[in-house]
């Protein structure tokens, strides 16, 4: 920790000493002085209307059941399990009712349920089916949901707080509460005390359950870890788990759900003790990292899927709702997150929601603004990072992503320069995310299924160099852990956008270096796909480049001639195994092209090499008895006889289909004539022509002001 | 013919000669009275305007670039193709501006352009690049474009009529007109009094001709026929290719561009001798063919992909403006007719256009309202049909189409008793469609590809019974031509809907029926589709029931084995040989399911059979060297020991998977138990429990009264 650092550590710890005593009740996420504008709110403003009309829904339909508070038996799904999840959703929702209507009954259902859980809680041990390799909770199969448990059970009890009667709020916090938050930080304390996900929970828990019953010993301890010296705590844990651009190091989808218990327990300390400043903390870190979020999303709204990610998932999704409400209504209101939250279609009945929902109403939404821009990983910003491109407004955005990220702990995958690229609305040349069936019974419990790790994780799942048939780091995950890419380059200017990056530990004595770039060239409408890749190594090795795509490929140079009577797996291990080869064929002059129709519009992949290679056509499904694996096919470059060897490819955005009308426009490709001119480790020149003009394209990797030279 | 149409043909026949001389020009779909409206409407209807305006922006374009008139040399897709299509387009966009600007450049575009081809017509022969099989034409290389040319040029030349000289149309009519007319009904006179759709252009081309150039001998020729005996012509074309319930053989794809020159000929008709009240004809035949088109497609509008069609065309097409559009205006305006108009946001620059635009723009529009239907096919409606059950809303509509109609000519399929199923907005259990890539240049010039014929038509490839894995009919298409299923039973009560047909011809000494229905029972919120197919046969065979489905099965029993290290084509011939077998195993207690996730919904298909099946999982793509085929993949009941047998299906549409949320609920099945508890040629009895309650369904062949009985 540098001297700056904690000297603002410093003046955080006595802020603390001075102020953690303010007391009101309900004062999180609904505070007692706004319960009136925002009852009034609801009748008035559409969003917040709607969002109540759920939760209203929800709390109803909760008084209309029995309580019941079982004794922890199941894991995960099971009906334990599930039955003690909707029971801390219901005692949220209560909450909001009571505070909203004023109607008793609600109240009755947190307090009456609160204690029967009082009764029973000190009686349960560690949960009897614990989770191989997590700690246990006493609720749950896993410590990790009884802290989440709390995190919202803390709030619904927060909003009937007054309602309960002196006497039994001491039976609850007695028999429920104070246990708990010794389970929290004693018999948990080395998840307390954790730079981890699971870590921020637990504190989370504790510290919001320290304001509402006035235990500022627990407030600090969460704020400062359970030695109360900063060393770990929630402090920590937003100094080190996100990168200063507010990049979280496992990536988009665990971004947004690590992002919450972040954003509910600093509204709790903005509430609570506003002097702390929370969201001015590290430079807004927390506002950057909503954002950030946002901007780690197509413009459909779905995450990047790199890492272990669910596909599919969008910024709807509920964390960034509380995300968007508060970084507009507490940190900053940036007219763009209106937009996003009218497409969330729901705000957090909350002070924050009705400022939202309000200003919404009043038209005040814009169009939410993609950038393009480089997003630095690790904690001091310097172990790689994302570089996204973009070109085009949001309804038809081309968008060209590289990781070259750190490996993002235990949910990261061995892709090392991926490249992803979307364009008109969908994925071209897609990440596969994770192998998983979330919450499909059938699917291993809707758990990570074992194709995660075999084929998900492995180097030729993604679009990037896999060298010698063996993963990153020969699948390591450890080994991965501990070093990572670096960023040679970035710019985004209008028409010429590059990101160049360079890995030189996942394979030994071989450096791969890619430069991606998106440029706009007079001849063209839309911007060409530029994508150098270029290895370093000592002596030869086999380097397959696969490009994963969707869509038809509908012309070929050289022609495909797929196996007709036959098809076997590519390889034995590393995901090889998943792969059935479909064609093989090599490419005579060096170079080539293939052309994918893909929903209405073509892309011409032109590619070109300074060593031969073979052209590869891969289809995902062998070695899959359960038949786990989602279709996918890619082509693939391959070649087996260089050390060095460079990959260029012109990915050209093309023309359109229109089935209804029956007219084809623009099918052909104007780019032809790839060569390459030359390379060493400090340059590679290649050339293209663009309707007949030549281009010549030259890297510097030596020369940060003259990076890219085109002429 | 019997006695009653005689008279009617007498009686048209007797009314056209008292009355063909009305002209006024002009007169087709747009009519000088109504100018002064439909100019005033482009200024006030949106839906007119945004037409008007690409129309108009249309004709300025080929304003601004030189006329060309190229001696005809290319066949389809080439430069003089092109051109000539083009000018066709550009002299109706130019006579259309004209009327509605009053502006002389546009009328002087098409009086020169037209004055060019006077000049050359009388020198082209026949055209050098003549279609394999096809009559050539002269403009064309396939008299069906010339006819085509025709009749959009012959609507411009009517707008710019009056416009001309005398001398330049005299020019016009006796260099181009006039021996035109010869060719189309002399040269290409079989064509002419052929009952086929390019005769109907032929004939449309011809009539419309007559009425505008005066000649009422040819539109005799184009209402009766060469012999002006009414045994060919247009009349004899609508009585012939249509069934009664206006279904057209060759299915939907076809049905909507064989409609077009039905409709504008009609139109003229209409127009010039409203006193043969064209529209009334055979019981308001073309109303009728309008409207089953449109109720042959899936509420999100695309056709019912059966024979060859191409996927993705919707009833947004042009041919089905100008069939709503007229079908509006000129014969019922029923609102829901508006409804498609919205979707289509185009209406024809017409007197029928301003109609239609003016009431949507009045609010008058209301959904369009799909029917369960019996849709038969067969000049009098006694070859068969499709089956069409639906159930839902148009936002969420299961449909589920039986197949049961003739062969439909030369782009029939050999797919007896196919059956598509629809929900949600997307294909449960889909049919290929034709093997094309409609003008995508680099598959074989956008034409049918080989594998149209050797996988398309093939019976493997749709969801129907493929005995001794052989297709229909030997895939004989002419055998095929002259027989054709039988409609036994259809009811379309709300909570049970059934169609049942039978096959007798496909095999020799095999019948096959299917009794397909969607039954509504109260245990669930949506209904089932039950499917019995029943073969009835001399001796042993193979029968293979493939489903081709869509989405990914994440549940089956039993539980499938997929091939690991090696996958091999399922046959040799019929299809078979382009299907990779990638899993095959017995399914040991003759019944099973496999639960298939597709758009965040789950369709669990339970079977049960009365004799010993393996269940194989089939993935397309063997044989394939171009790589043609589209990823298809479909599960499959298959045995090889009975005469007689049973396969009973149930599919269950439940519960919903919500990635954003990430959320599923109704997962499980609550259908259980399928049983075949016996059957003979006059009837099948099944079982299975809902919820473990008891249903039987017993199908009684011989009782019309009593067809589906339901315990």
């Amino acid at each position: 920790m540098n001297y700056l650092k904690k000297l603002v550590m410093a003046i955080y710890c006595l802020m603390f000493y001075l102020s953690a005593s303010a007391q009101e009740h309900p004062g999180i996420m609904l505070t007692k002085k706004n319960i009136g504008a925002v009852r009034k709110g609801v009748q008035t403003y559409p969003l917040l209307k709607a969002s109540y009309k759920k939760v209203k829904a929800d709390a109803d339909k909760a008084l209309a059941e029995p309580i019941l508070v079982p004794e922890p038996k199941d894991a995960g799904g099971g009906a334990t399990h599930e039955q003690h999840k909707k029971n801390y959703s219901n005692i949220l929702n209560c909450g909001i009712a009571y505070q909203l209507s004023a109607d008793k009954k609600y109240a009755a259902y947190v307090e009456n349920i609160l204690l029967k859980y009082a009764a029973d809680y000190g009686k349960w041990p560690l949960h009897p089916k614990r989770k191989e390799n997590h700690q246990a909770g006493r609720i749950f199969w896993q410590s990790l949901n009884d802290f989440v448990w709390q995190v919202y059970t803390i709030q619904g009890y927060d909003m009937v707080y007054e309602a309960i009667s002196a006497k039994n709020r001491a039976t609850i916090n007695s028999g429920l509460f104070e246990p708990m938050l010794k389970f929290f930080t004693v018999d948990c304390k080395e998840t307390f005390d954790k730079i981890h996900n699971h870590g921020t929970w637990d504190i989370a828990a504790v510290g919001m359950t320290g304001y509402v019953l006035n235990k500022p010993e627990y407030v600090e301890m969460a704020i400062k870890g359970s030695a109360k010296d900063g060393k770990t705590g929630y402090l920590a844990q937003v100094d080190q788990l996100f990168s200063p651009d507010g990049y979280y190091t496992e990536g988009p989808y665990y971004q947004r759900y690590a992002l919450l218990p972040f954003i509910l327990f600093a509204k709790a300390i903005h509430n609570f003790q506003p002097e702390l400043k929370i969201f001015e903390y590290r430079n807004q870190l927390l506002a950057k990292a909503i954002n950030t979020t946002l901007q780690l999303t197509y413009t459909d709204g779905t995450f990047f899927p790199v890492n272990d990610a669910v596909k599919g998932k969008t910024y709807e999704t509920p964390e960034l709702v509380y995300g968007v409400d508060i970084a507009y209504a507490d940190i900053k209101p940036a007219a763009e997150l209106l937009d996003v939250a009218q497409r969330q279609a729901e705000v957090i009945v909350s002070d924050a929601g009705l400022k939202v929902a309000a200003d919404l109403q009043a038209g005040k939404a814009k169009p939410f603004s993609y950038q393009s821009q480089l997003i630095k990983d690790g904690a001091s910003g310097t172990e790689g990072g994302l570089g996204i491109l973009r070109y085009g407004n949001n309804d038809d955005q081309q968008v060209l992503l590289l990781k070259a990220a750190s490996q993002g702990m235990g949910h990261g995958h061995f892709d090392r320069l991926n490249l992803l690229y979307y364009d008109n609305g969908v994925e071209i040349f897609p990440d596969y995310g994770s192998a998983r069936f979330i919450n499909i019974e059938s699917k291993k419990g809707g758990d990570y299924l074992p194709e995660n790790k075999t084929w998900a994780k492995q180097t030729i799942a993604h679009n990037t160099l896999v060298v010698d048939q063996t993963s990153n780091y020969k699948a390591n995950a450890e080994l991965a852990q501990q070093s990572h890419p670096e960023i040679l380059y970035f710019k985004s200017d209008k028409n010429l956008q590059v990101v160049s990056a360079i890995e030189k530990n996942a394979y030994p004595e071989v450096q791969m270096i890619r430069t991606s770039a998106l440029l706009k060239v007079a001849e063209l409408a839309k911007p060409l796909l530029i994508d150098v890749f270029q290895v370093l190594a000592a002596k030869p090795h086999q380097y397959d480049l696969p490009f994963w795509y969707k869509g038809h490929i509908v012309d070929a140079s050289p022609k495909i001639n797929a196996f007709r009577n036959e098809l076997k797996p590519l390889g034995e291990k590393y995901g090889y195994e998943h792969i059935w080869l479909n064609a093989d064929q090599p490419v005579k002059e060096k170079s080539g092209y293939l052309s994918i129709l893909n929903n209405k519009r073509f892309y011409t992949v032109h590619f070109a090499t300074d060593t031969a290679v073979n052209l590869k056509m891969l289809l995902l499904g062998a070695n899959d008895p359960d038949m786990s694996l989602v279709e996918s096919k890619a082509f693939m470059l391959s070649s087996a006889r260089s050390a060095n060897q460079v990959f260029f490819n012109v990915t050209e955005t093309h023309g359109r289909t229109n089935p209804v009308s029956e007219t084809t426009t623009g099918a052909s490709s104007k780019v032809s004539d790839l060569k390459i001119l030359g390379s060493s480790k400090d340059q590679v020149r290649v050339s293209f022509k663009v309707k007949g003009k030549l281009y010549t394209w030259q890297i510097n990797y030596q020369q940060k002001e003259n990076f890219i030279k085109l002429n």
